[in-house]
Formats: C-alpha cells, sequence, structure tokens
C-alpha cells in the first residue's frame, strides 16, 4: 500500500493514519464494509457486504444482487469503507460536537474467485471471522454450495485510516459556560446466545459462542 | 418515493421492505451514512457522514474532504447506505451462516445548503439526533461557525430496506448433526460518561447523558 492522491485525508489531517498496522487492526475488528462502485453512466451505488481479511486483500460475499456483484467482479474500480463508532463527543458549542470513530477507506480492483480450493479455504475464514473457532464446529460447504454462491476478492491498492478519539475540543472562549462537557463511550456488546427453534436436541451452546458473551 | 429499478432487491427478495416508515425507523436509528458518488472519470468513493432525517431528506455533514463534498453538492447522483448490525447467525453449516441485520440504500442528489436559518436550524437538530436535548443545553452555532461548515441536502429519490432477523434456516438434510446452532445478538450499549479533561467545574452530568446510560 503507497500513499499517493486519492487517498489524502485531506481534511483535519492529524486525523489520518496511513501504517499497514492500523489499517488492519480496523479491518480486523469489524465484519461489515461498505461497498461502492459506478456503473457505466456514472451512478454510484453502496451495499453492504461481509468480508474477510487476508493480508492486504479482502474477501466479500454476502446477499448482494448478483448484477452488482457481476459489475465488481469484472474489475471495475471499487472504493470500500470500514468505519467503527466509539462515542459521542459532547462539546459545549453545537459546532464542536462529534463522534469518535476509527475508520478505512480503501481503493481497489475486485476480480471473481474462481478456484474451487480457494473459495473453500475463504468460507472458512469468513466463518472464523464472524467467531474464531466456528468453522470447526460446523460443516464445511460442499461443491454445490462453493458453486451457489460468488466470491470476490478485493485487493487494496491505497487505504487510508482516520481516526477521531477523546475529548471535545471546545473553543477557549467557552471554557467558562456552565455546560457539561465529555464523551460517551459507545460498545458493542453480545447478548446471550438465542438457541434456534429447530436446534439439535441436546447441543450445548459451544466454547466459541460462550467466549464472545463471557 | 417511488419504487423503480435501481432500488430493486433482486436477491433473497423477501428481506426487501420499501415502505417509508420502515425505511424512517432504520435511518433515525443510526448516525452514520456511508455516501458514495463517483467523480467525472467513474472513480467511486464512498466515505462515513453524520446525518440527521428530516422527512424525506437527510442532511449530511462531517469531517470530509472539502473537494469530495464539493463534488457531492454540484448535483451529482449520490448513493447511501445506513447498516445496523443485530447479531450473528450461527448454522449447522458453513454456506448457512450469516448476520442479522437491517440497512437502507437511498438514491439522489445532495445541493448544499446556504441559507444561513435553516443552516442554523439543521445544526440543531444534528446535536439532538446524537442526543435528545442536548442542543438546548449547548451553546448554539454562531455566524462564523455556521460560515465554516458545509452542510448538505440529500434529498431521496429512492430507497429500499433490507433486514435479516431471526434463526439461521439450515438444510434440512443437516438437522440432525450434533451442532449448536442459534443466533448471538449485538447490542449498541453507552458507557458512563467521560468528563472532559477542561470540563467547567461543578457542572453535573445532564439529564440527556444519564437517560442514555440508564
Amino acid at each position: 500500500m503507497s500513499q499517493p492522491s486519492r487517498k489524502q485525508v485531506k481534511r483535519v489531517a492529524q486525523r489520518g493514519r496511513y501504517d499497514q498496522e492500523t489499517i488492519h487492526a480496523i479491518l480486523d475488528a469489524s465484519w461489515i464494509a461498505h461497498v461502492s462502485f459506478a456503473d457505466t453512466e456514472g451512478q454510484p451505488f453502496v451495499i453492504p457486504m461481509l468480508y474477510a481479511r487476508e493480508g492486504d486483500c479482502l474477501y466479500l460475499h454476502g446477499s448482494i444482487a448478483s448484477r452488482l456483484l457481476n459489475a465488481v467482479s469484472s474489475g471495475i474500480d471499487t472504493c470500500l469503507c470500514v468505519t467503527l463508532v466509539d462515542g459521542l463527543v459532547l462539546a459545549r458549542s453545537h459546532f464542536h460536537h462529534s463522534m469518535n470513530y476509527r475508520s478505512v477507506v480503501a481503493f481497489g480492483k475486485a476480480v471473481t474467485v474462481v478456484d474451487p480450493d480457494e473459495k473453500a479455504a475463504i468460507f472458512v475464514r469468513f466463518v472464523d471471522a464472524l467467531i474464531p473457532g466456528r468453522a470447526g464446529e460446523s460443516r464445511a460447504a460442499d461443491r454445490n454450495e462453493l458453486n451457489a454462491t460468488t466470491l470476490l476478492r478485493f485487493s487494496i491498492d491505497e487505504a487510508s485510516a482516520k481516526i477521531r478519539s477523546g475529548d471535545p475540543k471546545d473553543d477557549p472562549a467557552d471554557r467558562a459556560l456552565p455546560i457539561w462537557s465529555g464523551v460517551v463511550p459507545i460498545f458493542q456488546r453480545f447478548g446471550e446466545p438465542i438457541t434456534a427453534g429447530d436446534a439439535s436436541p441436546g447441543v450445548e451452546v459451544p466454547a466459541s459462542v460462550r467466549h464472545l458473551c463471557a
């Protein structure tokens, strides 16, 4: 990943981060990317897709109209964004209200993965990206299932991360105002597992799932 | 909002929802939209932006490169997506693993809001969209602050919602496998408010903020 023009964070430059470690950590903390591309008439589309990262590639699949997948897989330019929300930033002034967040914007091209062995390996990664250890507990995809699923490999050509954290930045002139200022953290939490209505009788919630909710 | 071609949910059609009430409820449950557009060469961009809804308009602003805001405000086609993640869906087979989610994809055009009174009114809505009641507790934007901020009005021409909820859909042939299946709910939670390091002394956390964390 180099650092050319498209990914430059122009505004609030101190929030821009470009090192690979930061970018990978943000990508590994989420499941859903917002994937955008334009059709031949310049009409943009953006859709949420599940992903799994491997190096500087993001594998994409999910419930998405096939025509859109086909458009991306033909190798047109693609841009995707992953965003994690960390808090509400409440300043003394409306103007300095904000959010704490971590985001990555990545540019590249996506191609369809056709090799069945590569597809099989990546579907294992998808399941383990949802919950580590889950792939080994559940039935791997058979040939029909692999054939029924379109998988895309998006190679990151350029990427940038943007992070806001910490206190609001109030104007010094507002510091005397008797208005509370601070941050309200936002967390993502797992609830108690809900066993399926048609679940296999006598099967306990596995350690992989219990570990999430600990 | 009509129901023409761009917004048709082609795949898993039973997940498509088009009524305005459903669409507005999803939009009102989040703060961040992923906004996409293409430049004149067809290069797509997607960026996270804060928004506030008013009727079938979404007002957008946030930390975004000015060149991007300017591109959108010129009235080019824009697509945005709001996604809420509700749970991990764990099936007996890799193939049927999924997420529960609610999402809206909306198409339209965005224009810059220049009227200072409209801008002032919308900035109040932005603050109250983060926390209801917060705008009245904090200092409203002055003329300089209004002038320093670009605000966009995105009018929804077409929109669709997509919702997945409930149990995994396992193949009947897998029902005898001794593998746990079910859903792990995902919630967004507020943590304890963190008062700013430069906070005004003696000011208590207001009811609006305490109410969030209750």
